[in-house]
């Protein structure tokens, strides 16, 4: 069966997340509805990641199998004709080989958080972003987010729903930048566990609050103990940014 | 009385505009109300510009005048508090002279308009961009748009409804640069002419698109005739930025 690879934009607003649930629309049934709508097929689509309730994508990769052959741009137009009125877009559709696996052969996932720390509440930026009405110390957030780079177990981190055989996991990059009213702390790894950036984020505000410092993020993670970490940070600032294959 | 300047964030969509209309909300209507829930006042506040319906705002303008004074942090928080949860926001206030006038005191106004363009439909920033499927060439846009800088008679842009006593401004900027699947296109000027920045939009989009070259967007603005320029690009797009004063 041709495989291709769908890289798919959503506001997660209004969804129950990427992956199919009883208890309301997510994302995955909204393009497994679109393929049927398009060409008959009733198919399981494969995401790289199954983002949660909230969480935005502008690069979020999944591979669907159709029973025939279709031109690459005519799969991404119809898609989008037909996932209408749907806050979900198909960026690029590209036809793949059957090894091409979008969760299993991803070599590196890529997300955004963003924070805004300014008194005025977010008003255009709403549901996108974490609002802090303080200004959190961005460069005290980057000296602890370099704390957690690297291999560790992350079990500080994860959600007690968490799936993930182990929670040993390589950080390849937690970086905290200021963009004028904004914090934003973008995540690079292999994988993740389960709200594992939201739980980083909700522990680097503390050290941008100033309540924390590296050191107790260290200890934090040392302990490998999630009542010993940040609070989750809301599904609403965060954003799938990309897949590296 | 003691005059507030005051710093404006907006979503347009829901609004009928900045200016207080019959037909629905304003964002004048709404912070006045707000005022008048804080402190009992019932004022007029005047803008740097009055914003059409679905135009956005990070750093519109305006002045208060209250009854009394208060303390700026306190103006802002109060504000923010009460206009909820309308999508405007207090971003900045100011106590200011009664010589500054947000409308009469600005010396430049900035505008950033968005366009998408690429074959996918934008999700995550819809209502905040206009949607052109196919790639726009940002270059030549760029050396269109420098025709139209400089002090012009800008008839060939102007909304029939422009109440401006002269079609004669001076452009300081239109710059048009790609930002990935963007196209954004920054004006500045003392004053705009109605609809100014949006027919501009849409007759550089015409050059974008391999229809008009620079020298058709010459003769336009020659022409002095708005039947010779293009559409009006929809209110979407167009964000008010700032006011230097």
């Amino acid at each position: 069966m041709p495989r291709y690879k769908l890289t798919i934009e959503y506001d997660g607003r209004g969804f129950v997340g990427w992956q199919r649930q009883d208890n309301g629309l997510s994302v995955q049934e909204v393009i497994e509805t679109g393929i049927h709508a398009f060409c008959g097929d009733t198919t399981r689509i494969v995401a790289a990641g199954r983002t949660d309730a909230g969480v935005h994508a502008v690069g979020q990769v999944a591979h669907a199998d159709l029973s025939r052959a279709h031109a690459a741009d005519t799969v991404r137009n119809a898609l989008n004709f037909h996932v209408r009125p749907a806050a979900v877009a198909v960026v690029r559709a590209e036809p793949v080989g059957d090894d091409f696996h979008a969760r299993f052969s991803a070599k590196r996932r890529h997300y955004l958080y963003r924070i805004t720390d300014r008194p005025a509440p977010p008003v255009l930026h709403r549901g996108r972003v974490w609002w802090n009405p303080k200004r959190l110390d961005a460069d005290a957030m980057a000296a602890a987010a370099a704390v957690l780079v690297g291999r560790h177990d992350f079990t500080t981190f994860r959600a007690a729903l968490c799936q993930a055989r182990s929670p040993v996991k390589t950080l390849d990059r937690l970086s905290v930048t200021r963009r004028g009213d904004e914090i934003h702390v973008e995540a690079a790894a292999r994988s993740f566990l389960h709200h594992q950036v939201r739980n980083m984020v909700g522990t680097l505000r503390r050290v941008g609050m100033g309540k924390w410092s590296a050191a107790d993020v260290e200890a934090a993670l040392q302990a490998r103990d999630r009542a010993r970490g940040g609070e989750t940070a809301p599904a609403a600032g965060l954003t799938f940014v990309s897949v590296d294959y």
